[in-house]
């Protein structure tokens, strides 16, 4: 932060009258009068950050009941997530083919926000009983502590015997297996905390899929519609 | 947006009996109901955002004062905006030592958002009589449109003859005053409306300076005071 700032203060006088004196004393008391001043204005700030806290607070309950109701609607719909989920082209991308059989069996998402809204949220992701693991509910929480120190963590999968998507196949199971298969499965993301701050996947199911799934569930439902052109 | 999604819905069986009707009018009536619900969520994020603006709005209008008040001590301080510029290591990278000078007389800065926030803001820049131009002040405005279109525009400087810091020098010129001259000056910002939608610097001033200009003009002070080390 060197600056040629100082080209701005002296003015080529070099002796320090009476005059100056007066005029420094002047300019230092201003100076505390706008410290003053600004940290009315941060009060200010506090109060204002504090109110719309509130207010995002209040809109959160009542968008609940909302979304505990389409919840139950969605569940009505057989493989709305996965659809979803392969409708969304960020998501899209993460997914491997044996994802998107195992998604099949997911009923339910759900975002929550931590209470205090700014702390963090957890997303929920419940499953069917289903061939490749055993858990009905599998959650990856983000968390901000006091500090702003961001952190996740997730439930631990039990993955049913040599169904673990997560392992990457041998050599043998991938000569057998030929494909495409060097792409990491959607369910890793489970087990990596490292961007725990800024973590991709989780800001998209929270800020674009959560706030409104059925318009990429009714993405591929056109494709689906214009493409086989059957009945109306 | 072509995707695989149709795997998902296909279950291998290819009679269409009363059966599979009566579940797709089923599944036909809960995406109905879904988009219902998603309705009424979305008015309930209009009506949040509403109230945030409200809010935003409020507190605006009370931080005027000190802002008013803020701007008459920093006007009993020499060089107090030029020197906050020249300590901001964004803003500093922009001015040329011409522009320095140009900058020593001007003695307020003012961000002015429009009453609903959200459609942009006015930076206006006031200066003390001077041999550069002849406008008191300079201004330049930021507009988002109904439909979101950005745009800005600026009070055009009335430059005295040959004062003109947005002329590139001539070659004449250049051979008398040899310098790092290929930098365009500051005030070329006024003119250049090509970024109106993510003005670096407007956005700079209104989001980094302007919530607290002291913190900048103090960086130099203490800088001068440990550099020089004079008085106490
Ligand atoms: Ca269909
Ligand atoms: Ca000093
Ligand atoms: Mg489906
Ligand atoms: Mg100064």
């Amino acid at each position: 932060m060197a600056t040629p700032a100082k080209v701005t203060k002296t003015e080529g006088k070099n002796n320090h009258d009476a005059a100056d004196e007066q005029a420094d004393k002047e300019q230092q008391e201003a100076i505390e009068q706008i410290d003053e001043v600004q940290n009315e204005i941060d009060r200010l700030n506090e109060q204002a950050s504090e109110e719309i806290l509130k207010v995002e607070q209040k809109y959160n309950k009542l968008r609940q009941p909302f979304f505990k109701k389409r919840s139950d609607l969605i569940a009505k719909i057989p493989n709305f997530w996965v659809t979803a989920f392969v409708n969304h082209p960020q998501v899209s991308a993460l997914l491997t083919e044996d994802d998107e059989e195992a998604l099949q069996f997911l009923t339910k998402v759900e975002v929550q926000e931590f209470d205090d809204i700014k702390s963090g949220y957890t997303i929920n992701f419940c499953f069917d009983s289903n061939p490749y693991f055993d858990n009905e509910v599998i959650s990856k929480e983000f968390h901000l502590n006091d500090t702003g120190e961001p952190s996740s963590k997730s439930t631990t999968i039990k993955w049913k015997e040599g169904k673990d998507l997560t392992k990457k196949p041998t050599a043998a199971q991938k000569g057998k297996k030929r494909s495409h298969d060097d792409q990491e499965s959607f369910f890793c993301w489970f087990s990596d905390h490292a961007d725990a701050g800024a973590d991709e996947l989780g800001e998209v199911i929270k800020d674009d899929i959560w706030p409104n799934p059925l318009q990429y569930y009714l993405a591929s439902e056109i494709d689906e519609e214009t493409g086989a052109g059957d009945e109306d």
